[in-house]
């Protein structure tokens, strides 16, 4: 299997966000119709993930995603098996958490999946710029030999 | 005092959401482009607050929220003070929950303000139809007068 090929992938966007601290709550910032990454509202919906599990692998063809992680500890692995892409075969790995809060730009035809790392609720915003379509989503088991196992590690 | 005059508000809707459970996690509708109360994106955000604390009161004077709570357990309490409305004069209260999973819409000049009750995290989503401008926002303490106390009982 060798080495994985770890590194940015073409159209992939890590975006800082802000969190508000206040006396009665915090207030976390996720996005604005004018931020990086933002190309139309479709649906906004959560995914939880159990500790320890993994969701994926999944790709869509047209829709973009925009994930944010507000509570818990999601490590996301991407892999760019675009033909055409100048960052082909490169797989990404990040983690999202309030601590380590960013948003997650995800273009169509990148494949991921995420993992869940906290206790006891591991919670991921999507907003999307399609509302949800079974036509544009491909699946492939997780341990499917495109993807080495190794990213997990 | 008097008795608090509880009942519907004029505008504010109450609409059941999924939450479809699953082996690796759930997923938790919250809202999409054809929506009842969509119209159109703005900004998303979330806000946290501190159990047994009481967030607000805000009014928005352009801005309509949708908000949905994922995570832990918060009691919302609206009040109509337009002079030309149907509904002056009522409060509306409800609690949000993944329990009780429900998009709240609250349109423009509707007096809102919302309470923790869950432990350790009480997390609202609002997904608005426009970004955060503090010129449309005005505020009062949580003891204003104009808002009876009872309405917390």
């Amino acid at each position: 299997m060798g080495r994985v090929n770890f590194g940015n992938i073409e159209g992939v966007l890590l975006t800082p966000l802000t969190i508000i601290p206040g006396e009665l709550g915090n207030v976390l910032h996720a996005m604005t119709n004018s931020s990086a990454g933002f190309g139309g509202f479709g649906e906004a919906y959560f995914s939880t993930v159990t500790q320890g599990k993994i969701k994926g692998w999944k790709k869509h063809t047209r829709m973009t995603l925009n994930l944010v992680v507000p509570a818990g500890n999601v490590t996301f692995v991407l892999y760019d098996d675009r033909k055409e892409s100048r960052t082909f075969g490169t797989f990404f790995k990040t983690g999202l958490s309030p601590e380590s809060y960013r948003r997650l730009t995800v273009p169509p035809h990148i494949w991921f999946a995420f993992q869940g790392d906290g206790e006891p609720l591991n919670l991921v915003l999507n907003i999307a710029d399609l509302p949800h379509d079974p036509q544009e989503i491909e699946s492939l088991p997780i341990n499917d030999p495109k993807f080495s196992a190794d990213v997990w590690k």
